[in-house]
């Protein structure tokens, strides 16, 4: 088969050891489906800071263009929390969406029964809450022209939000597909009462719904939708916003369903590329130390053999596997509710592995 | 005693009914306090759109600019929804802000006790929830200059986000004075990781904090506060924030506490002048029957007398009354676990009044 390309970006933290895993199940695979996959390793974040002066090094750039898909572990620390802006990893976050062009990021919010009681929610409110936001990464506040000037009142300072039909286009019809094959709810989250980029939203999603006659769309303001995820997270499907939007809305989501230390996304680009990453940080507390779970990494991985590869059947495989583990009562420490028994990363690698 | 001189913008859906019955109260409070108020009504919202062609009339504007402060039932609905932009009730709302300088909204985020099972939050999670958030109010995204313009990709609209210090400063202050009145513990939420104007706002928040040395301070990101307003929200005392991060916020506190239909809000301005109105909205389907809860707005009520012309005494006796009311296990519909022996809002009404 032909040989896919990965490029593999640990990053800071527990980035390595999480990443390490996925790998371990990737290899696993390629044995058990024929895949062929070739990983290729680059700086980034932190590490990429002390190692080569930038978080965002141009040979890691070329790593990744060269690549079909990239597996990223997590990025940044307090170590370079207070360092100037271009030597931040956020800094470098940013930069590599807007270089590889990745539009779109793909956040699912589902409960792992495991987990369901660690939710700050009630179990009979999050039942059956399973819902995937698609927030514009590459567009609005996040990009625009950003300035200090001297105003009537001293300094002041200035972000621009712009957003053109092209690019609102694109991000609302993935909305669209991924409802189609999901529960067919879509709700497009704006603020179309007060900003002007947000009628233009509105107005793009209402053209491109009538291209999708099957999907139930709602338009819901984004102040009421920080309410409704609390109050029926579960009749939400899919939920597609612009970057800062998504940016609160998908993290509220992951947090209610209690999972978010289980959690994959997607960031994907033009045709079938994106970077693959757990929603976690880089927990520099347990750095190090076998200690930090690799579930959400493994199950990024899958959404890249799913979306990038179209490997359905090791990506169901590998969900299938981390299920099993979960339903055999295997836990790494964040999540076990009796952390005496809790096993290492390597460990819960090794078992996911075996599951396959 | 010096007469204070209230407007009294009854609004839209069920404003009308909630606000007679705050101003019910108000007048107890002239014969047991020996207060006196002047009241002054003016059109405003959807009834001021069908009766003078304008959400916001210069003599709304007026009678308010002429008065202490400023008592709002409800604003907008279905009927108006769909109007252009200048004959909808939230620009007139956006409007009365800006002209009547209303630059900080607080909104206190309580937990009432007959109301704790309504939340969607597990109770023990919930259990102290008593925070205060206070949003910048006439700054920000939604002030900024906006427009369409065809770029390389069509067309294309822009928002833009300016805060100055002089606009920051104000607010921030404003906070810490509240938090030196409560738990003396100050969350500034921003997104200085990204936006130019929060590096701004939080280069502010730390000069001014050398002013409140008795306050602890802590910067919280925008994404990471909508998370954990979910996971500790007994844990927040006060919270400052931009005015579109506050408006997504506030929304999300409120909703978390599950007592969103009893929570009152102050919009203050330079000053003691302010504008006082309950969270919730218009309620139009259920508009005109005597179902409305007034308790939000007879809230509003005691937060105006207290804020706006320092009458803690009366304030404290308002307050007072609605808990024995409550206590006493009277209800209006909305938070009647026995619907059929609910109460109807002039009764609810006439029960505060009696226990004052
Ligand atoms: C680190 C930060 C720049 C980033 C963002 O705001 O996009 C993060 O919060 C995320 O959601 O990936
Ligand atoms: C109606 C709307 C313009 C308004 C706002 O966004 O400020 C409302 O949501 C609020 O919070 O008072």
């Amino acid at each position: 088969p032909e040989v896919k390309k990965i490029a593999v970006i640990s990053g800071d933290g527990i980035g390595p050891e999480v990443v390490a895993e996925a790998e371990k199940v990737l290899k696993r695979t390629e044995e058990l489906f024929g895949y062929s996959f070739e990983t290729e390793h680059a700086l980034f974040g932190g590490i990429a800071i002390d190692e080569k002066g930038t978080p965002l090094p141009e040979e890691t750039l070329s790593v990744c263009k060269n690549a079909d898909a990239v597996l990223l572990g997590a990025v940044g620390g307090p170590k370079w929390d207070s360092n100037p802006k271009e030597l931040r990893p956020e800094t470098g976050l940013l930069g590599i969406r807007k270089a590889l062009g990745l539009f779109s990021n793909l956040r699912p919010a589902v409960v792992f029964d495991c987990l369901k009681d660690a939710s700050t929610l009630k179990p009979e409110v999050l039942e059956g809450t399973d819902l995937m936001v698609v927030r514009e990464l590459t567009g609005g506040i996040y990009f625009g022209e950003k300035f200090r000037r001297q105003g009537e009142h001293g300094e002041e300072a200035v972000d621009t939000c712009a957003y053109n039909v092209v690019e609102v286009e694109r991000i609302v019809r993935q909305a669209f597909e991924i409802a189609q094959k999901r529960s067919k709810k879509l709700a497009s989250v704006d603020k179309a009462n007060v900003l002007e980029t947000s009628r233009l939203w509105r107005e793009v999603v209402i053209r491109v719904s009538a291209d999708y006659p099957d999907v139930e769309l709602e338009h819901v303001l984004v102040d009421n939708c920080a309410m409704q995820l609390l109050r029926r997270p579960a009749s939400f499907d899919v939920i597609v916003t612009e970057n800062m939007f998504g940016d609160i809305l998908s993290d509220e989501a992951a947090m209610l369903t209690g999972s978010i230390g289980m959690l994959a996304s997607a960031s994907m680009g033009e045709g079938a590329f994106g970077l693959f990453e757990p929603v976690h940080g880089s927990a520099p507390d347990i750095a190090g130390q076998n200690l930090a779970n690799p579930i959400a990494t493994v199950l990024s991985l899958a959404m890249m053999l799913r979306l990038t590869f179209g490997y359905s059947d090791a990506a169901d495989a590998i969900e299938a596997a981390v299920s099993q583990v979960l339903n055999d009562g295997h836990r790494t420490s964040d999540i076990a509710v009796d952390k005496s028994k809790a096993i290492g990363t390597r460990e819960m690698g090794d078992l996911i592995v075996a599951a396959i």
